[in-house]
Order: structure tokens, then C-alpha cells, then sequence
């Protein structure tokens, strides 16, 4: 073997000792990565990989003024929301600022998962309702709570929740809120009270479900009327990465009753929390407290503000725009070349390509989309699939990218439809 | 209005206004704390305050070690677990030799709140169960689930969760496994399938019940009996703060089946996990996936082993029984003085002082401990209090305190009682 085999023999067998069975691996030879910039990881070999795949370097990895940020805070303070301090204050004050005006309150978590389940928990309170509305291949978190509402990770449903077809296509777009409002009919006749409507704004995990546009403001008004709530789960689409707003509801022209936020926010630094009505959190609190340790730290508000300030300095959303539009014109012109590319989908840099099966390689989509990420991987390019049948390629590269590493990306794709053509 | 005054006003009214109603602070006159360093805070006047509360900065505010350690990694790597990285395997391996044999594998998250949620998910999905039993006045996080186990928080229990009086003074601790055994009665009486005892292993929000120890083994073999599982809270006496052992199960000689823990393990960074035996997350990872993005990310496992290492090298854990015992004999000549400072509890850096009303001053117990904790603020030391009459003062400094500093905490808590005797 040569020195990287026995390191990754080693590292493998040290993690199903140390780590165990809950823990899984991308890539058919999976990756040691040991250091970060910009679009790219590196392994331990020196070899680069543009880094297509992770939603959460919203700014690059390791940014310098991100991380200098961190460094500054960490050396100076880091405490709790039960003092008097300056960060979480501006921090909730430039969130609140990029929202609609109803959205009035901020509340810190550190995971997506936190805030998912936050809002679930207000969304209950408040209602006196335990129905949940979520599409029937959505991801929101990992709380007991909210795995019950993350079909995709194999755990049932919870108890009130229900769960409706996700819109794709337009036929499944127009027949949303229909959906949404039958599925509420099927609730009240089993004597749930509706609690809330929990969708992505962009639908990840249903397969990148961007167009068109529209139909939640539909789907929300059935809810509300219901006495329900509609919850904007922003923790992938949002921070720009739609490249026209800060919040992928505002592509819906939608106002939520609660929107949540994680990943991006912190750039890796476990940062999230969620935006609200102020009446919502007045009746919750009325009924229970909540503190979270960690939630709104020094630190933590440190480095969310300095994510929103590197997005705005460097007009990170306008270049997610213009590096989208730029990607999605290469991904259609593979597209008229490889038939088995049935749709390229997304807005900004949140961008899905759906895989038909490939006749030349006699492979279904799912082996297609599994094809395809192996092999660019080993051309340097990461990317995931996503979607009930996995054989939808994830695209979601920091906002920071340029055009070179845009065409680096189509080429390997190129590429690797081409060795199977 | 004094300039400060001014300052407070402003960021009161800032903070009602984007944090809204959920948001409390502590103390009448609330702190404006701006930078912190061991065991002292400064407020925004320089007036500096002796943290003998929060038990998150274990290795002292700002430790040098560890904010360089996070400052390396930061701007080295931050990624998940989907790769290949030395850090986690690191941490693991370092965090499992100190644990019993059984328990051989860690699962990262980013709370306390998360660990004891996922553990309470494993228990469910391994046992079959349903039934939780933990203390009548417990807190072990904010998620939707756990704050079903929390009552001190104010929310309902949840389906399926018992409460059993806490195991106070000792008749109450010698009564403990006998009430656990009769909750599982109840409980099986009710066709609810034991799942868990989920209880911290000093009981904290419960008045800082910290003795005899022993009896915990006792009710961990009753829920076994049972089909459940013994869940050990770790995320406030671990890490070595009860001065004898890493984890507070091992003064009760028990081997609990899950171990979780948080606050103190990245000093103020937002890092937690959970160990267990390996059994058990493979009957886990049958069921379901689990996967936490920002759990066991490059820059916490390497802020986490930076605390480890420091614990270690600065002898922290004999420095918290060192510490504790001097605190404890300053504590008891106190209440030899001050009739009703019922009892002195605690083991290590973890201590509970428990008030009996003060009857030279008319005040309740929980009125006197309001008093005491607003007084010492103002003479510059910082405690909270606890219990289900808000009766206990809490005290829990950084483990690296030194005798001057636990003489200035003594000597301040001496005034405050001496000021209405």
C-alpha cells in the first residue's frame, strides 16, 4: 500500500472504532481533507477539489476577515444573552433589516436543527395545534421532533404530521396549495388542529424544487386560514444564495409567520436561529421559558456579522446571480447534448440537474447520478445528489465563485457525461 | 442619566425591541459585560466581577490555548464529518479513555439540548419504549423533546415522561431507586414501555443534590431490569468540575448505557456529543440516519481537544477538589455564623448553598437569595441560584480558580449576609 492507503485504512478503522455506525462517508473513496480556501478543499496528497457541493462556506472557506473576526471575539468575550451586549443586538437588528416588517424578533440557536424545532415548538404553543404540514421528502433537522418531519432520513412521521407531494413540475406546482388545503381537510376530520406549514423555500432534499415561483403564497393562505402558521425554512436557501434576495421567500412573494436560518450563517461556525412575529414569541413566552446556551454567544454573533458584512462588501449576491445564470447556461448546453439530462433547476447558486437513466451505460438515474459524482470527484470537483431516487446532482459552490471555476465545473461535467455517452 | 446609564437604557430598549419577550437577563441592575479573562468579567466601566457562575468557561475566560487552537483551525480547515479528518477521531478516542470499557463509541452535536434530545431518540428507537423518568424539577435542554423533560422550564411533560421527587436530603436519596421502581410500575400499569432514566448526575436545577453518592447504581439496575436504558447527564458536572473524576456518574460507581455532555466542553464554543455503547447506536443506525452538520466540525473537535489538553496540564480536576474543599470550609463557617444557611452541598467546583428564610431581615429563603445574589453582584462576584424555590445559591467558577479569588468570594458572600443578620 502506498503511504495515503495505509493513512486512509487508518483513519477508517480508527473512525468505526472510535465514531461508529451513525457516521457515513461521501464518495466511493472518500476524502481526508486537511485544509480549505475560497472554492477549494485540499487532501492530504496536495490535490485540489473545487468545492461545489457544501452550502455552508457561503462566503469561501476560511475567510480572512470571517475567521479574524472569530480570533478578535474569542480573545475578547464569549458569554451568554443573559448579560447586557452589544453583537447579539446589532447582529438581530441587520437580520431584522433584510426581512419583511411583520418579522420583528430574533432568536439564536446554533444548529438548523435548533431552530426547526423552535419553531415547531412555538408553532404548538401558540396554535394549541399538533399538525404538521411538510412535503414527503423533506430534510429539517435531526431533533426528535423534527426527524419526524424529515422523511428523507428514514424516520416515520411524527405523530400529527402530514405529508404532502412535493411540488415538481409545474402541474405538482400549481397543485400545491390544493394539496396543502386537502391535506388540512384530512387533518381536521381526524380531529388535528393545524400547527403550521413547514416548508424549504427552495425544496432540497425533494430535489431542488425552485420553479416556478409563486405558489407558496397560496399554499400559506390555507394554512393561515386554518389557524396555522407558515414556517420558511431558509437554513439552505437562505443568505443569498437564491442571488436575487437575501431569503428565498421573497422569490415566493411570501411573508412568513416564523423563518428559520443556519448553515451559511456562521460559515461553518455553528451559528442559526430563527426570525418571528413579535406576537408569537409574546405567547409563547407567556406559556415557557427558553434559553439556549450557546444561542447568540459573543463569538457566534461575531462571526454572523462578520458573514453578512463579507456578503454585502463583496455584492455576493449579485455575483450568485450572475455565477448561476453563468452555470445554469453551461448545464443546458450539456443538457442538448446528453439526452439523459431531463432538467436543469435552481435559482442563484442553489442549482439541481435531474438524471434520467443513461442508455449508453445502461445505468438508471440513480446509478447515473452516483456515476457522475464518483467521477468528478476523482477529476476534483465536488458535488452530492439529492432527490426520492438520488439521481438529482446538488450544485452549490460558495457565492464567492468566479467564472474560471464555473467553466472548471462544466468542463469536468462535461467530462464525465462524456465517458459514458 | 450618567453616560452608563444612558448605555443601559439604550440597550435595553434595543433588546426588547429585536430579541423580544423570550430574553431575560439576570440581576436588577443587569451587566453590561464587554471582555472577560479567567476567572473575571468586565463590565463596560472596567468594574470587573469574579465569575463564580457560569460553569461553560471551565478552563478560565479566553484561555489562550484554546482561542489559539480555534484560531489555527479556523483558518485552516472547518468542515464536517462526510470526509476524512484526524480531529474527531482524536477527540473521540481521547474522550472514551476516560469512560468505562462499555461505552465505546461518541456522536457529536452542537448543545447539551441536542445530545440529550438524540439520546432520548436513541432510547426510543432501541428499547421500543416510550417512557422517560427524570427528576420533578430537572432541565436537561430546550429541544421540543427534552423540554417535554425539563420542568423547570415551565412546559408540560411530555408523552410519556414520569417525574420522580429528586433525591434530596438523605432520606430522599436512600428513597430514590425505590421511587424509580415505582414509577416503572405506574408506567408499565400504563402500558408505557419504559425507554429511559434520564437524570443529571449531580442534580442540578433539583437544589445541587450532590450526595451520598451511590444511589444512582441502584436505579440504573431498575430501569435495566425494565428494558430501559440509564441516560447520564453529563453537560453540567462534567469535565472534571466535581473535582474527583471527569464525569459525575463515576462518584456514584455506575456505568450508564449513554453519557452526554456539552457546556463546558469547548469553553463558551458551541460543542457537544454523546457516548454510548456501540450496541446501541447500531441498533440506532438500522433505523435511521443521523447526521449533524456543524457535529464534530474541524474547528470544535480542535477547540474541544484544546480544553482537554488544558484540563490535563494545568491539573485542573485535583484543582477543582482543591478549590472546592477550601470553598466548602469557608462555606460551613458561614452557616456555623448565619443560622439559616441550611446546608452546604456540592462536590468539587459545583456547589449549592441552601437558604432557609432569613429572619432578621423578613425574608423568604427565595427572597434571601435574591437578596444575596443582587448584593454580591454589586460587591463584584457573580452567582446564580437554583432549586424549585429558587432557594440555592449556585456556585460554580472556572476550574482554575485560586484561594485568592474563592477568599474574595467568601469574603463578599460574608457581607452580604452579615449586611441584613
Amino acid at each position: 500500500m502506498t503511504d495515503t492507503e495505509t493513512d486512509t485504512t487508518d483513519l477508517l478503522s480508527r473512525r468505526a472504532r472510535a465514531l461508529g455506525p451513525t457516521y457515513t462517508l461521501f464518495y466511493d473513496e472518500p476524502l481526508h481533507i486537511v485544509r480549505a480556501e475560497g472554492v477549494w478543499m485540499y487532501d492530504a496528497e496536495g490535490r485540489r477539489y473545487l468545492d461545489a457541493y457544501n452550502n455552508v462556506p457561503v462566503v469561501g472557506h476560511c475567510h480572512p476577515h470571517v475567521v479574524e473576526e472569530l480570533a478578535r471575539q474569542a480573545r475578547t468575550l464569549n458569554t451568554h444573552t443573559r448579560y447586557l451586549a452589544e453583537q447579539p443586538l446589532e447582529l438581530a437588528e441587520k437580520l431584522l433589516a433584510t426581512m419583511p416588517r411583520d418579522i420583528g424578533n430574533v432568536v439564536y440557536t446554533c444548529t438548523g436543527s435548533e431552530a426547526n424545532d423552535l419553531a415547531a415548538r412555538i408553532s404548538k404553543t401558540v396554535t394549541g395545534g399538533t399538525g404538521f404540514i411538510i412535503t414527503d421528502y423533506a430534510y429539517h433537522g435531526a431533533t426528535d421532533t423534527i426527524a419526524g418531519m424529515s422523511p428523507e432520513d428514514g424516520a416515520p412521521l411524527g405523530p400529527g404530521v402530514y405529508a404532502v407531494p412535493a411540488p415538481l413540475g409545474t402541474e405538482g406546482a400549481a397543485k400545491f396549495a390544493d394539496r396543502v388545503r386537502q391535506c388540512i381537510d384530512l387533518m381536521q376530520a381526524a380531529n388535528v388542529k393545524p400547527a403550521a406549514l413547514l416548508v424549504d423555500t427552495i425544496f432540497s432534499s425533494d430535489g431542488v424544487v425552485s420553479h416556478p415561483t409563486g405558489f407558496l403564497a397560496e399554499a400559506a393562505a390555507h394554512i393561515r386560514a386554518a389557524g396555522g402558521l407558515f414556517i420558511a425554512d431558509e437554513v439552505q436557501p437562505g443568505f443569498g444564495r437564491t442571488g436575487d434576495h437575501m431569503w428565498g421567500f421573497a422569490r415566493h412573494g411570501v411573508v412568513p409567520d416564523i423563518v428559520t436560518m443556519g448553515k451559511p450563517m456562521g460559515n461553518g461556525h455553528p451559528v442559526a436561529a430563527l426570525a418571528a412575529r413579535p406576537e408569537l414569541l409574546e405567547a409563547f413566552a407567556r406559556h415557557t421559558r427558553y434559553f439556549n446556551t450557546f444561542g447568540g454567544n459573543s463569538v457566534s454573533c461575531a462571526v454572523a456579522l462578520a458573514v453578512l458584512h463579507v456578503i454585502e462588501k463583496e455584492n455576493l449576491v449579485a455575483n450568485a446571480r450572475a455565477m448561476g445564470e453563468y452555470l445554469q447556461q453551461g448545464l443546458r448546453k450539456l443538457a442538448q447534448r446528453y439526452s439523459w439530462i431531463r432538467e436543469v433547476r435552481g435559482a442563484g447558486l442553489f442549482l439541481g440537474v435531474d438524471l434520467a437513466a443513461n442508455p449508453a451505460a445502461r445505468l438508471t438515474a440513480r446509478q447515473e447520478a452516483t456515476r457522475i459524482i464518483n467521477d468528478l470527484s476523482r477529476q476534483g470537483v465536488l458535488v452530492g445528489s439529492t432527490g426520492r431516487d438520488s439521481n438529482v446532482l446538488k450544485i452549490r459552490p460558495p457565492l464567492t465563485m468566479v467564472r474560471a471555476e464555473a467553466d472548471f465545473l462544466i468542463d469536468a461535467l462535461e467530462g464525465s457525461f462524456r465517458a459514458e455517452a
